[in-house]
């Protein structure tokens, strides 16, 4: 593989939360040299990064010298805009690439291109005014929810439809921005693969976890998963069908909802996922390596892992909790160097490995 | 343990090697913000630490400002110039402490602490000038290795007399540093324990791990140790026994000599310690972390390992290895962000994890 960028060279990265951090920690561990951009002051990432800049994404020209002044560029986070996008892209590689934000930035798109390939997802309808919620509502039925197209994540922007009688109110939440009405799927646990696809087309995965989510945020995800062989190779297999569809270079985290009739794709995230952070402790490339190491041209690792291990996410005044985990024998921590405590907001997770 | 250091605190270390730079991202980890000084520029940790202050140890203004940026201090390398030390601790705790320090930074006060312990030593004499050593070497006799009591590391400043005729070629490489003569131990393979003790006195070992030496530098280290059970608890108490003694705080890399009369101490490190790079991959806590939480008043890791681990070092033209070693399953990889390759020179190392 004579594309290997050599260890040295400079790794930008869009965005400084946990996920830029770690990202960066890992791109070290492999001798590069890490450069954020993050529109917010102090982010978490710059702490642990050689490089910050502090710009917003229509600021052009700090955009343009940070282009300049890294090898290849990746992101943390999928809504970053287009224009941006454009203006990097003259300039530098970025990967995952276009194609992978465009499907994956809007839910419309992701659930059409999904089922495109054949695979199952949750009913849904476009809705832009109520009219159309009224006619996804006589298709769907309630419950069902409401979710704008754009900018979702950890629970925000949607709102739970108990009956049709809700229709109103829950298009008011979305304050005019498109949206789509998804119906429940009937299923018996959620499952998530963090697949990664090398710049030559090599694909591997890591072993499923099982995901328990709290108030709309992931609060554990368990390595194994409770998954027949059959269902486990079907998600592995859906996964690397995704990537392959999407030209993908990177780390993907694939939802996925386990039922009786099959995996159903919830939703598709174009980075590394929170899901995968139990990799940190479990195998010998974890989530945030194996991304560096898709986007900087080098082999994957296999995603075996040498433990099994269950991640905890920590939350808010989860953070009271560190110094009785600190104490646990098998708990590794992870805190993300976050300045300010608040309701809802991921400070840390921690990962306890079992012998 | 109401001493905790809170997340968000600054942590000072002296020196931007390789083992300033993993205690960096340990401490990170823990959501501390690290503070680097270090007279060279572009040092490895700098670029995965928030700050880095460039000076020489005896600027005076330097270490102050450092000393009242930081909440603690501690160091990656023992020959911190004692003036610098005098100026720092009187503005902030240093860990581990001055006796440490003193200790280990000459051969010949360590041999005799240790011995003061009821310890074994390789057979040493002081040697001053070339009476001194004559004397030495017909008490200890050839071959037998000449050593400067003060800076030596990775073989440096080292002689070896085959024979007494090579007594005066060896005292001139002393450079007329004071020496010691150490006479050679008839032991089967080297072992190092990598011991910590925590601010309230608390002691975790790592399983000692089994050392080879190339041209003088580390070359392996495997875990576990060709050890019976009773020289593996030998190691671990006597290891207990010297960071008691020392009242310390922080990592210590015990060597020791496998011989058949019993363990004899070949030299303590009072820092983290390349023979305990294997447990990044093989424990939830590895040593990086395990220094910070000592160095910032946290309950220590167990010590215990999730898996067996072989380390190997990446020295020089190592790095040309590194394709190849990205290939490998089981194999992670650590670099240093070293921009220039020289022969002999620690570029890197990875662990092997056993399944």
């Amino acid at each position: 593989m004579t594309d290997m960028l050599a260890p040295g060279a400079v790794i930008g990265i869009l965005g400084g939360g946990q996920l830029g951090r770690m990202l960066s920690v890992a791109a070290a561990r492999l001798g590069f040299v890490t450069h954020i951009f993050e529109p917010g002051a102090n982010p978490p990432a710059g702490q642990v990064a050689d490089r910050v800049t502090t710009a917003a994404y229509d600021d052009a020209e700090a955009l343009r010298a940070f282009a300049d002044a890294v090898d290849v560029i990746t992101y943390e986070f999928e809504n970053i805009p287009t224009e941006a996008l454009d203006l990097l892209e003259a300039h530098r590689p970025i990967h995952p690439g276009r194609e992978a934000l465009r499907v994956s930035q809007d839910r419309l798109t992701e659930k059409n291109f999904l089922q495109g390939l054949g695979l199952k997802t949750a009913p849904f309808a476009d809705v832009s005014d109520l009219a159309s919620l009224n006619e996804a509502l006589d298709q769907i039925r309630a419950p069902a929810i409401l979710k704008t197209r754009r900018f979702g994540y950890d629970g925000k922007g949607q709102a739970r439809l108990h009956a049709s009688a809700d229709a109103e109110s829950a298009l008011a939440d979305m304050a005019g921005a498109p949206a789509i009405l998804e119906g429940f799927v009937n299923f018996s646990h959620e499952v998530s693969v963090i697949a990664a696809r090398g710049l030559d087309g090599q694909v591997a995965c890591f072993d499923p976890g099982e995901n328990v989510h709290r108030d709309g945020i992931l609060h554990t995800t368990t390595v194994p998963a409770r998954l027949s062989p059959a269902q486990r190779t079907d998600a592995v297999l859906l996964a690397a069908n995704i990537l392959n569809a999407l030209d993908y270079v990177g780390v993907m985290g694939v939802e996925l909802f386990v039922t009786p009739e099959g995996l159903v794709v919830n939703e598709i995230a174009p980075r590394v996922h929170n899901s995968g952070h139990w990799t940190q402790n479990g195998c010998a490339v974890d989530q945030f390596e194996q991304h560096i190491r898709a986007v900087a041209g080098w082999p994957l690792g296999d995603g075996q892992r040498h433990s099994d291990v269950m991640m905890e996410n920590l939350i808010g005044a989860d953070m009271d909790r560190v110094p009785d985990l600190a104490r646990e024998r098998d708990v590794a921590l992870h805190l993300y160097g976050k300045a300010e405590v608040k309701p809802g907001r991921k400070m840390g997770h921690f990962n306890r490995i079992a012998r």
